[in-house]
C-alpha cells in the first residue's frame, strides 16, 4: 500500500520560467527514457516477482521513489510554465509574429489541453505508452532492462541539465543525475549477486545450452560483402565472454532453401491469377521471368 | 547498401501446421521483444554512429543479420498458417462452434487481413512500434539495450521453443536461440572493451561526477514505511559495484517543500473559483479543510 | 513523496487460480476505464493543480490510493496465473487442442512476455496510453472527467464481479466497487462545493456567455430528415438545466457557405489537372457535371 | 442512414490565414478533446443503445452535428494554412532562418503530407485514437463521459478563441463554444430525467449495494502521512451526496497481507537463482537482507 | 452539412446471433481495411479539395455514405452479441470450462467495455488510428489511395462473407460488396478522367522530371546476390508502363561512400571513448580491427 | 537471407547542415509515406506471397533496396543535425531567445534522445507504426497499396526537395525520386500482366459476382440533399470502368429500418432506466418525447 506527504523529495525550484523547457522536460515525464516508464518498470516486476523476496522488497521501494520523481518533474514542468503567462499567451492575442514563433518553440497543448501543467507525453506531445514496461519474469534480463532505463535516462538528464542556465532547474537535474547514477549502481549490484556476467549469461540460464546448435552459439556472423578476413576483434576470437564457449568469425552464407507456400486457399479470395498449382508457386534460380 | 539470396539462413521446416503457434510467433516477429525491434535497434545506432567506426561495422553486421531472421519467422507463420486451410477456415462455414473456438485461438486478422501470413504485429495483434528503437547516442547505453533485447529475446525463443511439439520449429527456434547467446556476448563485449562496468558506469561516464550532489549518488533510499535498519545487502554498503563510491542506506525523507503554484492565468479559462490570492493556492499542513 | 508499505490495501485472495479472468482483469490494470489511467488522471492535475490547495490534496490522496489498487489488481493476475502452471502451460507440450484453446482464451503474453505476471494493457493486451490522463486545468472540467473515470470503472468492476464464482475474487472487487462508490461522491461533493451544475455550467464558467451568440446556445438542433416537431423533451423546452437560459427546439440548416479553397500552390506537387483558376475550384449546386 | 447539404452549418471565416493557427485548430479536430471524438462518442453508444429509444434519437441527432462541426474545423484549418502560399512555403527555398523559424510553429506534415489541409490528428501531430470513444453500456456513465467531453471540448474552444484575433475565426468559435453550451445542457437534462445525482448514483445503479462492504464505501481515506484528523470537509462527514450513506473520514492502513507468489515454473526459463521454495519466495518484515 | 435519417441504408438482419463473428466484423468498422477509415479517408480530403470542385462532390457524397456502413455494421455487432445474454455471459457465473473457451473466442471488452457493443477498434481490440486516413492533396496519388481502400476493403468483406452462414449477414455483406464494386470503379473513373495510367504517372505529374536522374527512374534494381541476366519480364525492357521511359535492367551496386559522421558533440554526452578525432570516426575497408 | 556493403546506394552529402532540415527528412524514414513502410510492406507480402513466383522475387528485390533507401535518409539526417553542433545546441546555454525558437523548429529528441542520430519517427516524433503495413493476400490490391504508397512517397518527396537549396541533399532527393518513378512503374507493370483495370477489378476477382446484388454494384449513390439530377459524369452513366457493369445514378434512400435492439442483459449493469420491455426499446418516427 502507498501512502503520501505533500512535500516534494527534493527542491524544485524554477527560478526563470521558462515555457520551452517544460516541453524538453515532458521527455522526462512521458518519454520512453522517462518516469513514468522506470516508476512502472520497477512495481510490475516487484508485483510479479518470483523468487528471492528481497529484489522484489528492493524493486519495490526504488519504483516507490521514482514516482516522487515524476512528482517533481510535473511540478518543475507547471513552474516553468509559469513564464507564459506574463509572456507567451499574453502576447497571442497581438498576433505579434515573433511570439508566434515561441508558441511554435512551446508544447501548444501545454496551454491549449492543461492551462499550463505536465501531461503524460513526451517532448513531442506523444503519450506515454505502456508497452515500454518490460518485466519477463527472468530476474537477469529484468536488471539488464532497469540497467537500461537508467542509463539512457541519466544520458537524458545530462542533456537536460546542459540545456538549461536556472540554478534552481540544475539543481534538481543534479540530484536527479545522483540518483541514476546510484539505480544503476543498485541493478548491477543484483546482477553481481547473480553471479555477474559469466554467471547470468546466457540469458535465461535455465535452458538447456545443449539445446543450442553449437556451431551458431559463439560465432559472429559476418554479413558483410566484402568477405573480410578475421578482424581478431574481442567478439571473433578468443573465450566468450560469458565464459562458456570459444568465439569465431564466419562469413554468412544461406543455410535454408528458398521457401515453398501453398497457393491461396480460395476461401482467402485472392486474385484468380494466384490460384495455380503447388509446383508453379515456388520460384527457382532464374524463375523471374 | 543492401542484397538479398532468396535462401533462407536457416532451413524453416513446419512439419505440422499450427494455426495457434502461428500466432505465438507474431510475438517474435512484431513484439516489443521481437527482430523487428533488433534489427532497427541496431541499424539505426549504426547510420548514427559517432566514435569509433568497429561498432558501426558490427551493428550493420548483425542488424543485417536480423532482418534475415524476420524473414525466416514470417516464413514460419506462412507456414503454420496452412493448418488454416485443411482445418479452422474451411469449417468456419459449418458454424461448428468447436471449430469457432479454434479460430478464438488464433489471430483473426491472420485470415481476414493477410490471407494467411506474417503481420508487422504482436501475439495480441498490437501493431510494431517504432518507439521502441532505442538508439541514445551513447555506445555504453545502447550496448545495454542490446543486451537487454537479446536476453528478453531469448527468454521469448526459448517460451516459444517450450510452446511447440513440431521438429522443425523446435529446430529452427534452437538456432535462434543460439544466435541470441551470441548477440549477447557480442555486445558485452564491447561493454567489456570500454572499460567494463567499472568503466563504463555511471553511463555516460562524461558527466563530471562533481556535480553530482554526493550525498545522493551512492545512497540506496528506503522508501519502506517500516523504516528498517540497513540490511546489509550488497547495495546498501560496501564499495558500489562502478567503484566510484560507498554504498549507503537511508531512510527516505522529504527534503523539498509542499509545492506552490501560481493561480490560473485568466485566458486558461479555469473555473471562476479557481482565481484566488497566490496566497491561497497553497495549502499548508492541516489546511484540508 | 511516496512511501510503500508491502502489505496490501485490502486482501487479495485467489482460491482456485484462473488463467482467463488474469486476462479480464488486465482491463481494470492497463485498460481506459483501468486503475493507472485514475492514478494519473488524480495525480496530474494534483501536480498542475492552480486553486484551492484542499483540492489538490485531495487529488493527491486518492491518486495515491489508486496505486495501491494497481497493485492488488496485479498481484490477482499474478495468482490468478498460477493456474497456468499446473494447467495450461504444463499442457502445451501435448499439443493437446483442447488446452491449446484455452490458451487462445489467456492472453499468450502473459506467459510469453512476462512468466506469468501483470503488464500495463487492457484485456486485449493494447498497451496503457498516456492520452487518457485527462488534466484540463478546468477544475470543474476535471471533475466531470474524474465522476465518469469512476462510474465507467464501477461499471466494469461489476461485471468483473459477475464473471468469476472465485470468493476471494468476488471479495476483492467488492472491496474495489465499494471504493469507487466512495470517490463518485467524492468528486460529485467537489462539484457540490462550487456551485452544483447551476454554478459550474457552463464549463468554463469563466468565459463571457455574451461572446455567445444567443441563438445557438440553448437549442437543441435537429438533424433528423424526418422534421419533427417539438417534441416537449427535457432538453427542448423550459429553463435549461444551467440555469441560464431557455431551451428551444429548431430544425438544423445550413448557416454558411460551401467553401471555397484557393487552388493547390506549385510547391504542393498537386496533379496538373487540379491547377485551375479560383473560380473554377469550387462547385455551385449542379456543378457535379 | 446519412446525407449532406454541400453548404456549412455555421459561416467559416478566416480573413487573416495563419498556418500557425491551423496547428492549433488540429487539437479541436483530433485531439482527445475534439470533434472525431465526440462525433464518434455520440454516434457509437447510439447504435449500440439498449433502453428508451428517444435517447438513442438524441444522441444520433447530436452526433451527426458533430460532423458538421468537424467539416467546419477542417474548412478553417485549409483557410489557415492558404497563409502557408503566399507566406511560409515560398520561402523555404530562401533558407531564411527566419521563416524557417515559423515552419517550426507551423506542423511541417501540412505541408509535407497534405498539401495544405486538415489532418485527423492533434496540435502535435498525433493521430486521434479510437481508444477514446467511450461507450459504456450504462446510460448514466455515457452521459457522464459526454458532459466531460463537452467540457473539456468548451475549455479547449475558449483558448482557441483567446489565440486568435481574426474576426472570422472567432466568429466561427464563438458558435462552436455556444453549441457545447447546449450540449452540457443536453447531457445534463439525461441524467436529471434518469433521476439527477440521488438517481443515477452510485452507477450503475443496478447493482445491489448490498454487496459492497459498507465500511468502504462512504468513507474518504486518507493516504497523508501526515495523519491529520478529520478536516470536516464536504467529503469526510455529513450524507453523502448521491444520499445513500454518512462520509467517513479513516486514516489509509493495509488490511491485505504481503502478497506471496509462488516460484517460477520451469518452462518459463527463469534465471535459476529464481528457482527456490515456495517459503522462500516471500519475504517478511526485515527480510530485506 | 450533415442529416440523418433514422432507418439504415440497408437491412441489417441478424438470424443467430453469434458473439465471435461480432468480433470479426470490428475489423470492418475499426480496422485498417474498415469503413471508420474510409469514411474519414473520403472527408478529409474532400474539406481540403484543392482542384476540380466535381471531385471534392463525390467525396463527400460517397464519405457520407461510408457513416451509414459504419451505422450498419454497428448494428450488426450489437445484434450478433445479443447472442451472449442466452449464450455465453449468462454460462460465466457456472465457471464452464467450455463457455469459458468461447469467451475467449468473443472480445473481451465487448462485454466489459461496452455491454455488448461496436466499438472503434478492430478485431483484436486495438484502436483505430487516424494515421490511416491518407490524403496528400494530390488527387491522383489520393485516388489511389482509395481503390486500394476499398480493394482491401473488398477483400475483407468477402472473407466475413465466407466466415458466416447466417442469411442476415450475408446478405448484408453482400450490399457492402456491392458497394466496394462501385466505389473502386468510381475512384477509377476520376484516375481515366486525370488520363489514365500514361496522364497520371509519375505521381505527381506537375514535378519536372528533367530533374530525375535518368539513369535510375526507368530502371529495375536487381537486389540479387545471384547476379541474375535480364529476365525479360514486363518490367525490365520495353516502354515502361507510363509511356515516359524505357525499362532496363541494371545489378545493384553502391555508387555513394561509406558515410563518415562526426565525433559526438560534448553535450551530448556520450561515452568518454567516442570522442576521437574524425579522421578516426569512419571505417575504412579492413577496420574492422 | 540478407547482406550488406558499407557503402551507401548513392551518394548522401549534406552541403550547409540543417537541423530543422533534419526534422521534415524524418517523415520520409518513419511516416506513413516513408521507407520503413515500404521496406515492410514489399518484403512482408513477399514473405507471405501465394501465388506466381516472380512477384515474390520482384518484391524482394525492392524491397531490399528501400532498407538501402532509409540508410541513406538516415545518414542524411545524422549529417543535417551536425549543424546542430556549432549552432543550436552550443547555444542553449546562453538562454538565447532566438537560438531556442530554432530549438522549437528542430525535433527536441533530436538531442534528447539520440545525441544528433535519426529515429523510428515522422516529422512530428510521432513513432512508425506497423498497422501501416499492408499486406492482403491479394495481389492485386497489394499493388494498389504499393501504388499508392510510392505516389505518396513521391509527393513526399518532392515536397521535401522544394524545402531545401542544399545541392546535396536536392542530388540525394532527386534520386529518390527518380526510383519512386521506377516504383510506381514496376507496380502498374504487375497489374497490367494480371489483367489490367478490366482484368482485375472488382478485386479480388475470384468473388462471385452473382452473389453481388445488382442494383448496387455500379450506381452512384448521391447523398446529395439537393437532390440533383444525373449529372452525366463517368461514374454516373456508360460502362463502368471495369467493364462489368453500367453506371447508375440513384438517390440515396434508407432501405432498411430503424433498428431494434434488445434492452440491457442484467449482468452488463446498466443503469436501472434502461431496463424495459423490448418493445419500448425502438423508437418510431415521432417518438422523440
Amino acid at each position: 500500500m502507498f501512502f503520501h506527504d505533500k512535500r516534494t523529495q527534493y527542491t524544485v525550484r524554477v527560478d526563470k520560467p521558462d515555457p520551452q523547457f517544460a516541453r524538453l522536460l515532458q521527455q522526462a515525464i512521458g518519454g520512453i527514457e522517462g518516469e513514468i516508464r522506470v516508476c512502472l518498470q520497477y512495481l510490475f516486476p516487484a508485483w510479479g516477482n518470483r523468487g528471492p523476496a528481497k529484489y522484489r522488497d528492493m524493486l519495490l521501494e526504488t519504483g516507490t521513489e521514482e514516482i516522487s520523481h515524476i512528482e517533481m518533474l510535473c511540478t518543475a514542468v507547471a513552474l516553468n510554465l509559469e513564464g507564459a503567462s506574463g509572456g507567451v499567451i499574453d502576447h497571442i492575442v497581438t498576433a505579434n509574429p515573433v511570439v508566434k514563433e515561441i508558441m511554435g518553440g512551446m508544447d501548444p497543448r501545454h496551454y491549449l489541453s492543461t492551462g499550463l501543467a505536465a501531461m503524460a507525453s513526451d517532448a513531442n506531445g506523444v503519450p506515454f505508452n505502456g508497452s515500454w514496461v518490460v518485466a519477463s519474469g527472468n530476474l537477469a534480463a529484468d536488471m539488464y532492462a532497469n540497467v537500461m532505463a537508467e542509463s539512457t535516462g541519466r544520458v537524458l538528464a545530462t542533456r537536460l541539465w546542459h540545456s538549461t542556465e536556472d540554478p534552481g532547474m540544475k539543481d534538481m537535474l543534479s540530484f536527479l543525475i545522483a540518483r541514476d547514477t546510484m539505480h544503476q549502481n543498485q541493478w548491477l549490484a543484483v546482477s553481481e549477486e547473480l553471479g555477474g556476467i559469466k554467471g547470468v549469461h546466457p540469458i535465461p540460464n535455465t535452458f538447456p545450452q545443449a539445446e543450442e546448435p553449437g556451431e551458431f552459439n559463439y560465432s559472429f556472423v559476418s554479413t558483410n560483402l566484402d568477405r573480410p578476413a578475421n578482424p581478431g576483434a574481442r567478439w571473433t576470437q578468443g573465450t566468450s565472454v560469458d565464459g562458456k564457449g570459444e568465439f569465431k568469425f564466419v562469413h554468412g552464407a544461406p543455410m535454408g532453401e528458398e521457401p515453398k507456400l501453398s497457393p491461396p486457399i480460395p476461401e482467402g479470395y485472392a486474385q484468380a491469377e494466384q490460384m495455380r498449382s503447388k509446383d508453379d508457386s515456388s520460384s527457382s534460380t532464374g524463375s523471374l521471368l
